[in-house]
């Protein structure tokens, strides 16, 4: 929808937490090296203690930043944020800010989800007009693509303004990432009508009706929990508790079906042999919805762009976050999100849109 | 937790509207004829249109009451409520009524939830010491039993009495229907911390604290969506907007992967040999997650039990709706909610539990 044309980046270079996750190094420099050999136009910032980033030593296209602290997956946020002031999270982040040495355009990290978010938004703020930073996650669907879904935890109570501004990012990450020119919007909802929902998700409606009124999303109305999977829309808004119960519970689902399916395919000797005979096509059928060909939450709002791993992504599945951090980079999300928001609340015709619930009632005809 | 013994019912009398759901007689006659066969002190009073009974003319434990008006499943509340007032939905919940000619102990319809609920709701009333009442429903788990959870739309915003009356009812279902003496309930948030989630969650797990230690119920704490499918507690309770979410999600991503499944076996020559292969496993897998073992779904909190089948539900699906139905009432789940209720309630240090966020407040040390 927009009409800036943004030229992709030449060289994009990605900062890596090396120490984060459940495995640290032994998985993320594999990662990292694997991915330096696979992108030319990619430059590597590793951050960690110095023994860990010892092997990287030789590498091209990569220099080393040390830090001597290591945030854990159990550290509470306050430890990540006042104690451990020389974290490799930490230090990783600082490396995206205008003021480091070489600033790096894209931050990637395994690390627990609630001190990166902290981290990451006390060292770089929210963009202007974004009162809260979201996270943002793609679900495979049933077109064989994704479906981006946010917020997915950060944000428990959203008001109407909140879901907009998460609409406006969302499009601006599928834009970029999936390349996707116009991503098409749909509001998490218990029921496809407009008269559905609590109070705020119908705000929220009027909200992103406006918006699209306007040009600046294109919003395909209410949409159910099932159409996520159907792909009905690119991208599906919702508050960060209903967004991190449906992820969790699709997570659980279908640990327990291919729990299932394995239980039964060993059942008996016979099946057994049946799973043999059957290895070919179940193998297919993992690898098309393995969850971690599309591992990589974006934490979205922010003044830098910070990407997510699942902590206990092995390397394969680290690449697949590097691959999404380096597409976001190098498509210029940073300005996107900003470019768009900026136009969005330009458009508004009460000022700042952001906080608070009077907009909406103001705006209801 | 209860010390009341409640002596099983000696003839369970189920009415059914006929008319419900998306193919009305053609599936609920033959699931009824079945359950008759099935279950020799079962008495059933049909109705529907007289027509639509005439094959069950013969039956023995078999009464008609016809009604002359269907509501169609996309009849909204208002049209069930006030215009179509001789329905087969509204006529069979009246049967459940102490002024019906022969009051039924449960009614089962597949008829439109909103409707259902509506009407049901305008006839019976709600259990003293409930606002609003409840849809539960099962999902299968890692255990190979059932969780329950609840709410499933009924109610968009709810506060932490309503949570609270959530699980006490839910807890009487599980007694009732899956015969468990002392279900555990968890509170679906966004984390296992007690710091976590919103106002509302947290006020919400005091009460529940609160209910366990005085015996009212076995309160587990936190649960995450993945734990409905690892089957961590026998009740999960949540509001209305995330039930249906979580539902319709988990629907939607069964339905992908069963598609993905059979896309896979059948994409060439040789898959569709595996397939022929692994059918008795394939099928075997098929039966355990087989959404129709669990149809039925129960409206809590209302002065009558009403259950309520799947729309597209078959003569199997509709049959275990009235099996889940059966138990209920033979197992006399309205006297243990309502027992249950008044117990919690009456212990309550202050009056009126119902309503408002006053005591939550109050209660907090």
């Amino acid at each position: 929808m927009s009409t800036t044309v943004l030229e992709p980046l030449a060289r994009v270079r990605i900062v890596v937490d090396c120490m984060g996750g459940d495995h640290g190094p032994a998985i993320t420099l594999p990662a990292c090296r694997a991915f330096l050999a696979r992108h030319a136009d990619v430059e590597l910032t590793l951050v960690g203690t110095s023994e860990a980033l010892a092997p990287a030593a030789s590498w091209t296209r990569c220099r080393r930043v040390t830090a001597s602290e290591v945030v854990t997956m159990d550290d509470p946020v306050e430890v990540a944020l006042r104690r451990k002031r020389d974290s490799s999270m930490r230090v990783a982040i600082a490396q995206l800010k205008a003021d480091a040495e070489l600033p790096a355009h894209v931050c990637v990290s395994a690390g627990n989800t609630g001190a990166l978010m902290a981290v990451a938004r006390y060292l770089l703020k929210t963009v202007e007009g974004i009162d809260r930073p979201a996270i943002a996650t793609v679900m495979p669907n049933r077109r064989d693509r994704f479906t981006t879904v946010l917020d997915l935890g950060a944000n428990v109570d959203c008001t109407p303004e909140h879901l907009l501004q998460f609409a406006v990012m969302g499009s601006a990450l599928v834009t970029a990432v999936e390349g996707r020119a116009d991503p098409t919007v749909g509001l998490l909802n218990i029921g496809e009508e407009a008269i559905k929902g609590s109070e705020t998700i119908k705000r929220a409606a009027e909200l992103l009706r406006w918006a699209a009124a306007g040009g600046h999303l294109s919003f395909h109305g209410n949409v159910e929990g099932n159409d996520i999977f159907k792909g009905t829309t690119d991208v599906v808004v919702c508050d960060g508790f209903v967004g991190n119960v449906l992820l969790k519970t699709s997570e659980g689902l279908a640990s327990m079906l291919s729990e299932f399916i394995r239980q039964e395919f060993t059942r008996t000797p016979l099946a057994r042999l049946a799973a043999l005979a059957a290895l070919p096509v179940l193998r297919r059928f993992k690898s098309r919805v393995d969850p971690r060909r599309y591992n990589g939450a974006a934490l979205l709002g922010l003044r830098g762009l910070v990407f997510k791993s699942h902590g206990s992504a092995d390397a394969f599945a680290f690449e697949h976050a590097l691959g999404r951090a380096y597409d976001a980079a190098r498509n210029r999300l940073l300005e996107r999100v900003h470019d768009r928001i900026a136009a969005t609340l330009a458009a508004l015709p009460v000022e700042g849109v952001a906080g608070g619930d009077g907009l909406a009632d103001r705006r209801v005809a």
